[in-house]
């Protein structure tokens, strides 16, 4: 980058900017991704001057000629930007003007880069919501499949990570499913409050040119424009909220990432993750770690961060634009990556995942996973609950006493805790009696495990 | 508070909870707040159940009836809430079973108090939001009456707290009142994924009793079920994202504080603050201090720390429920309290601001503030705005050498920088002509704040 | 609590505190709890006045005599804290003119409630500090004990969660031993900050009486007076560095705590935690939840939390004091009972842990544990480490594939691997052999173990 | 970079490692500029496994000299990293090997990656920690030298952003000299604790070879060996220490950042700073914004998050190693970078601050500054301050109503509050009365202003 002195607001100024200060000072460096959406508002800005009587068709035109020779130039690797100009904006505004000359200085009629930068932002955001959405969708398309496919397949249920109640694998990835539809809607409502049009604040006070702000609005994309002038070159709750979501969605996966640890480690041993997912080490030859699902779990420390980043910028600023908003940029964009590389490793990962169906089943088996059925068996006889959750805790002491499990005693031993207890028992015992039996809506039997991958693949269609 | 042992899971174990385990672990000191939601969510269970099967309609009775006088109990301090019962649910169901005998222990079929107690929270938690949603809205009533008042009123407007340009005191209140509307957006959208069901999730798997989640759902008025049991006692979602919507809210009012604290500081006078909502030094005898704005301020810091501490909190957690959980209510609580708390103190002392606008208009005169005008002036004569731009900054270094802000130079030393400048140009430099010709959606001209005013009063009786 | 108007800084007001501001504004209800350090602040403060000749010894006499009773009113339970009075300081203070007249009134001479608070936190964070160290070192005593008795237990280490390389247990105790040795230091060094006296700052300028701040320093235990008056009551360092401190402390307990919770799970079932640490399920009867690990996880949200809290109060708070930093004290004090709590918790549980020694064992024989000592023993043999390990790394999957871990092969089998492997390798693949091999100081040998625990008792001897 | 299959792990794999996947996982981009540490602790390696016997002295000859290669290779920007070989230390070791043989296999003999990264970071922190320190020292040297310029420069003091009572500037720049102090403590105690060597813990149980730790330790300047392997492996807390500590200095750069942004506004006018640490604006000519202590202050929120960052990535992460911690590298780094950028801005501008006296004095004139000094003069006539503090209140309540500062009354109108008050009250009514009297350490008087600069020189000419 070459470093030359700012001729854009020199005027008042007695000497030039400490070189350090310029370096310290400038965005260039990370703000130049936006330089796509800087052409667009640039271009929606120019044509509505023109519609507004402030540039005539042929300055228009050249401005449009020249900020299309500029993205090409970009594209193709043959910008030079400049330190010494600060940011995207002054980088893109300078080439024009050197390119069409005089008219180029126009562009800036009734702007300000305050609601400039505010604009691109929020264009870039939007953009970029609209890819993260598609990732959420990819990996809830893969949860569907999967969950469709392990319907059946019976696994310990855990709280406390202590065996609770059989369920099936397929309802424990159709949980994984709920929480990503949560995020989905977090994002779309987020959306909405991105899509709002800050260009036409122009500094803090709007501007004395006679703008059309409908028709920068409309050739944007934007829903509406923002209503106050101070407030849209203030306001960054966009990028909180945007964090806010990210961060949500990140836990989820720092959840699904323990879980998937656990799983594949030799003491759960539920679930191989393929080679192509895995990294080894460099000193122990058998070791095959879950790196993919480590590392997410790693990031979701990333995006709180910049969570908190955020908050903490925004803290304390009077009205209007403040140098420190310089700071919501780099939060910003390395949450949108970190987002789109979790989510992408993880929509191709989840297809891949093999369980282990003899282990998962033979842990089902074991810690007294049908302790509430036989509970629920006592109720369906008339015992109260709470009485019948007593007796079969006595019965539980005696099974890890004796090292029985609830099925392997014989009724004779079962009656000895309550006499009404009948042959039947038996059948409520079984993983399979167990979970069919939780057949309501959201329960984990398999058919409800079914119905809810169908109205989940209904869903999906709908976006 | 009593400290007896818990009888409703000791069956299996062998010897008592440790005392200061217990105090430990337990939370019926803080969640006892819930107690009505917990009797709303008990009623509706065991009609529901009723409806069922599960219950005859004199068991039912009989448990509304205990219900009803327990919480008679509680609201008029006569009940003993004990620590060895460890929560809310089991201090109400064990003064159930101690009122009406072994039907009260029927209560708790088909349901555990993993579903129990995320149902009471998202119960709590609507209440109070509905509740900030009013204060919202009542405080920004109270910015658009002063908004109003104060359409004509010229104040600098700043960026980087520098002056920048005229702008009216109504316009900075109404940049206020955009960022409350964000917030109730917010507010409403959190609302929603509040608003779900998660009873009959019970333990993590569903039930085996035939419950009828669309008649609980019917009567608690949560607008569906949720979808999955796992998810339904694992998510903690909502309380999340309600801090999140709640710390942008206290971000908000960090800006307006910090404002008024600026504001009323010797050095700007800008406002007063009625001595009512000020206190004094015990040493300093002169001191009247803006207590109510720097607290608010200050109590941001607890509101973003319990969002955090929220995020910690569900980071890695595997399925279900873990007892890590119990520590969501105490954040949720105290954000709730403070946003209450802050809302009151602002809807209260807003309406009681009173502006000094002499002091206002005279630090608007300071500054150059129209230099924006001056070069926008040039710009009409045809110049191009970088051009103006320069040429402005020229006569602003005069200025600052000579001591003359611009409206105060003569035409021919004005035309010493631009020999366009001509006689009409100190209409311009007008703070009145300034604010005038800001005069679009969102502009600072007196006729647009009117407007804005106007549409937020119709925003507001649509809620 | 009473709630009548403030009497100590009314004079320049014309209407009385509105009453929801007064509550609203009051710090009484939390900071009583410093009352002990108020008084004892006093004591030196008026001790002092006297040696600088301000007060006479008779009216040393009567205030000493009155705050000494005040205190005895206090701990008695009838002391009336008045909200109207705002905070511990100005109740007291009240209390004692009620009490003792107009000499009363004198006490605050030379001194602000600015210097007084500040002095009163420090005084009262160093006397909680000095308890946490002493928590602190009784915990790790119970973790020498233990790592001694289990010096020669091995179970699998793991990195990534899969089977590494065997350890001792004694070992893994002693890692945790480690953490809190450096949490030790950091307490340690936090300390030195907070044994600094804001006292004789007065507002933020210093006062014009001849104070001897020598004299409060020395009475009061103090290392230092604060150098800078404006510095001394804005810091507010201290207390952000104790919840850093903290924070990590916390961060050391959720490692434990996923150990001890992944550990008595029935997958991993290494531990057993007696029942007196343990909570039961209201609907799953054969649960045995490891409550106190859990809830410990779940509250280091709440301290990371206050950490942020407090880095959020302090951001950009202009000199000197702003009523802001009243908010400094509910996350420290809530912090501080936390971590006692949590080190309590832990401090009668870890004695109580018990081994299963042959279920460690049985896993550290699974999952190739030794395939590291295979590549050594090549290396021995001449071969490079890299090479080496794609040896053993190709054995390790025949392994796989014919279901046997390495001290399984046939001498043949491995030959088929790198035909220097001699007879003598069985040796190096036993799980004994493995871990006395690590024989150097760090390393996981029997008696590497024992020599730590030696050095550890050592340490807390000279504490 | 190219991107190829890393080979040294590859052995017990079936399938090479998906191409997304290997740039997800790999932190070569980032963690490369630790080369210069990485290969230092090889080199001490290669000397140690010599003097152990490991290794002959021509391998480690070999070693070094390809090492030293490698270095110069890298510095002279002719090194190409690999995305393949994942991380700096394998790609410098694949060099190695390239350049020198199968001899560089044998270096990582009796290490691991988990022990050497662990290392790497730590010796770069501790160099990076030496120069923020440094910077430090520069910083405090600039504000020594200009609060002896201004040592008897009145300002008003603020409380709650009120007048609270005159100060001298230069014991305002003297606080901020403390809050530094402080801060090059905390720094050093945690340099403490980075100091302390992993190497030597292998992967997690220390390893076979007859490694001497000794020897490393020394070569490398490390203060000690880390005592557990498995502590060793796991341990950021130093990088959690560094960011809390950095936390609190930005947190002290927000406040000076304030102020400087308070004290350049037109209302305030306190200060100049030099056209060079300043930028102008794209629209509003007239505008000198002071951008250095804008974005400083604005940087605490990057800070603040990479702290949060890391105590989240921690939390809950069982012993030893897992994948999770590469993400500790980029908030390390960019911590460091943010702070030694902000301390350089500092440093370059504090010196270059111009006072503008005649605003600071005119502001401490207004707003009854000098009230306390009434009171304390009432006191020495023998009122109780209490009740003086009454009589100043409403003698200012009188100056509010007759627009008269208390210096501005006549004797007649004091004595209408208090007939004590005698014709030598004025005196105490001055400023440079008022500063005067607060002649005691740490008070704002001149002289104590000038013994504090000379106590702070003696302090950094110790370090």
């Amino acid at each position: 980058m070459s470093n030359k002195t700012n001729q854009q607001w020199g005027g008042r100024f007695n000497e030039p900017t400490d070189a350090f200060v310029a370096r310290f000072t400038a965005s260039v460096e990370f703000d130049q991704r936006m330089y796509r959406q800087d052409i667009q508002g640039s271009v929606a800005h120019a044509t509505m001057l023109t519609e507004a009587g402030v540039l005539t068709t042929d300055e228009r035109d050249m401005i449009l000629q020249g900020l299309s020779e500029i993205q090409q130039d970009i594209e193709a690797g043959r910008f030079e930007w400049s330190i010494a100009l600060e940011d995207v904006h002054m980088n893109i505004e300078a080439a024009l003007t050197n390119k069409i000359g005089n008219t180029g200085k126009k562009l800036h009629t009734g702007r300000s880069r305050n609601d400039q930068v505010a604009t691109d932002i929020r264009l870039y955001l939007r953009d970029e919501i609209d890819l993260i959405l598609l990732e959420i969708t990819r990996l809830q398309q893969g949860l569907l499949g999967l969950a469709e496919q392990e319907a059946d397949t019976i696994m310990p249920g855990f709280t406390h990570l202590q065996t609770a109640q059989p369920v099936t694998f397929g309802h424990h990835l159709m949980a994984w499913f709920e929480m990503l539809s949560r995020d989905y809607e977090r994002f779309t409502d987020t959306r909405k409050r991105v899509n709002i049009m800050p260009l036409g604040a122009a500094a803090l006070a709007g501007t004395t040119y006679p703008i059309r702000r409908d028709i920068t609005c409309q050739l944007l994309g934007f829903d509406a424009p923002a209503e106050n002038s101070l407030d849209a070159v203030s306001d960054r709750d966009f990028a909180i909220e945007f964090c806010a979501a990210s961060s949500v969605l990140m836990m989820h996966m720092t959840r699904m990432s323990e879980e998937l640890v656990l799983w594949t480690s030799a003491q759960f041993n539920f679930i191989n993750l393929p080679d192509r997912f895995c990294t080894g080490s460099s000193i122990m030859p058998q070791k095959k770690n879950p790196d993919v699902p480590e590392l997410v779990r790693g990031k979701s420390g990333r995006v709180y961060g910049h969570l908190f980043s955020l908050l903490t910028l925004m803290k304390s600023q009077p009205l209007a634009y403040n140098k420190d908003n310089q700071e919501d940029k780099e939060p910003l964009f390395d949450t949108i990556d970190t987002l789109k590389g979790c989510l992408r490793a993880y929509a191709d990962m989840v297809p891949a995942l093999e369980s282990r169906k003899e282990y998962m089943r033979e842990a089902a088996l074991r810690g007294f996973s049908t302790a509430t059925d036989l509970a629920d068996y006592l109720v369906r006889q008339g015992m109260p609950f709470r009485d019948a959750h007593e007796v079969v805790g006595k019965s539980v002491a005696y099974g890890i006493n004796t090292g029985k499990d609830l099925g392997e005693m014989s009724l004779a031993e079962l009656q000895t805790f309550s006499d009404t207890i009948a042959d039947d028992v038996f059948e409520v015992l079984t993983l399979e009696g167990s979970v069919a039996a939780r057949n309501h809506l959201g329960g984990t039997a398999p058919n409800q495990v079914r119905a809810a991958v169908a109205r989940g693949q209904e869903k999906l269609k709908q976006r």
